[in-house]
């Protein structure tokens, strides 16, 4: 048995350019969310897409990969934010899921530098939403202790 | 310039096991749902997930491709359902997104079982997510015309 399977579901009507879907989900939160592609690919209008949508799952897994790590480290910090920008572009005359951006803030650790990249570069190889992108999806990671000027790039060290 | 950028933020307190996160989105749909652990992995409790997120993703940017190729062949049908399944499963002693599955109903349509056929698997090469996870993650994608007994497996015909 899955450690977990999640749902949702689309109801779309019309064409592409002048239809439009809306949302539910397993567990109501994304219920009666519209989604149409002038909203995705344009102004987005209050509207969800795809990629805010991926940009979230992103976000939040990689949130809960660090915690364990620097847990695991017994260095859990007070807070972490990490945002991702997902970025959808032309390829070949497709669009495509180019790029899926990090930014993570340690916040109130009392972790050294090395330490905390460290813990980066392991959260990344964990996290499985970035293992589902990888390899089709550019993944970027900058991460910064709070209180510290330095920036920790992922690539350095990996 | 890309075609967009969409982006979300979640601020996590706490460990892994007993701390919890907070989204927002730039749309600020997604603001304020809480995540935590045990409801990505145990009972979701209302709380939404990266997998419930990767499936919402998944589900409408498919519905979008579908929706192109069946216009392009003058052939909208007057609904189209698309619901995912994400599944969350360990791998190696490591939890991995190892599945997204796709039920997909097209209803009120005239279009002829094989000519949709041919537009599934089509808009399984356009669509952006299929894109972001194969390889990485199994796709499956079961597609029915209302109506029909038959059912179109992806797999028939690529």
């Amino acid at each position: 048995m899955p450690i977990a399977q999640r749902e949702a579901e689309i109801v779309w009507e019309g064409s592409l350019a002048r239809g439009s879907g809306s949302l539910t989900s397993g567990t109501r939160v994304l219920d009666g969310s519209p989604v149409t592609w002038a909203a995705r690919t344009e102004a987005p209008d209050g509207k969800t897409s795809p990629e805010e949508l991926i940009a979230a799952a992103h976000a939040s897994c990689f949130a809960m990969a660090l915690s364990l790590v620097l847990g695991q480290a017994n260095a859990t910090p007070e807070q972490l934010v990490v945002r991702a920008v997902c970025t959808l572009d032309e390829v070949a005359g497709a669009p495509r899921i180019t790029r899926s951006s990090l930014e993570v803030h340690a916040r109130g650790s009392e972790l050294a530098e090395a330490v905390f990249a460290d813990a980066v570069d392991e959260a990344s190889r964990l996290c499985p939403v970035s293992n589902a992108l990888t390899g089709n999806v550019e993944i970027d990671v900058e991460a910064t202790l709070e209180g510290s000027e330095a920036k920790t790039p992922e690539v350095v060290g990996t």
